[in-house]
């Protein structure tokens, strides 16, 4: 790649962690598990890879591969969830499927999801992504939207769910699905900056 | 099979509506959909079946296969759930898994789902079975469990969530997945008398 990558965690100088474009590049971590809609990972993922900024998987136990749950697609996981934190990245990705849902039932996930929402990093999550932020009780007075199915969750939630392609509340990033992937990695990127 | 089927849609005498048991015939929907937790359906289906009940398999689409997220296992489903109604049935099974969460994005099936807990006839609910009460918004102020995951919905939902292998509440009746099988079983076939 014709980009110079960037990581808090490595020793990168600051002139590196501007990208060809001139923007700052992010490390962003991807919170997964099997069963993951493949193009919530895929897609996004190679957005903000061409766009200068830094993905890392991050799941229940480092070096498994996980599997998407249409095309089977495998995914890496390069870091466990109890070895990072939020601390070590600039952004959150939660793509949708039944990831969330096998990720929500432990309390190192959702404490990750949390963070994030706390720290005020960006988090971009779709379909049942916001599944996590329920559990980690982190949506009331927020607006948000997420896969129909968990329309009412979130209502019970505190959100102020819309039905809409993309909803924004302060670093919070929701979208529904995959039918709104080019809206969701538009809305993305500009939050990265 | 020994026992007399029994069906308040067919033209069976009050007769045969008791099984070799003594006690009364149930006709029981099962509301079912791909990617359901198998032995959720087989193992209360069996169990129904063998004393003397009748189950029936209700989905989206009368006549098509649905299968079980684990096993694969094919069921087909017999009715439609546009062309029944909680009238037709003494009794509502809703198995885990997926389903649920196919099932809760349409209409119908949450519909088909409030009317069984405002007819006050026995619903028995297991692991994610419980979403499809959240959508139809019946559990404000009952007693409740279900998959862990979906605790915190639960909870949003005003549900009074235990984590118990059963929980009862009139005519609810809820576990937590396939760990508590035999005794989920055991209290529903209590509540069909």
């Amino acid at each position: 790649m014709s980009y110079v990558k960037y990581s808090k965690m490595d020793s990168a100088s600051a002139l590196s962690a501007f990208s060809i474009k001139g923007s700052f590049m992010s490390r962003i971590a991807v919170i997964i598990a099997d069963m993951f809609e493949d193009v919530e990972y895929t897609e996004p993922a190679k957005a903000f890879e061409e766009a200068g900024h830094e993905v890392v998987t991050v799941g229940l136990k480092a070096g498994e591969t996980v599997r998407g749950k249409k095309k089977q697609t495998p995914v890496k996981v390069e870091k466990s969830v109890n070895d990072v934190s939020a601390d070590d990245f600039d952004a959150l990705l939660i793509p949708g499927g039944y990831s969330p849902d096998k990720l929500r039932g432990y309390a190192k996930p959702v404490q990750f999801v949390k963070d994030f929402v706390e720290s005020k990093k960006p988090v971009f999550s779709i379909c049942h992504g916001p599944q996590l932020m329920i559990t980690a009780d982190v949506l009331r007075g927020r607006s948000a939207t997420g896969w129909k199915s968990i329309a009412q969750d979130l209502k019970n939630a505190g959100a102020n769910y819309q039905d809409k392609e993309v909803v924004e509340d302060g670093n919070l990033v929701f979208s529904r699905g995959p039918g709104d992937m080019p809206a969701f990695i538009r809305a993305s990127l500009a939050k990265l900056g």
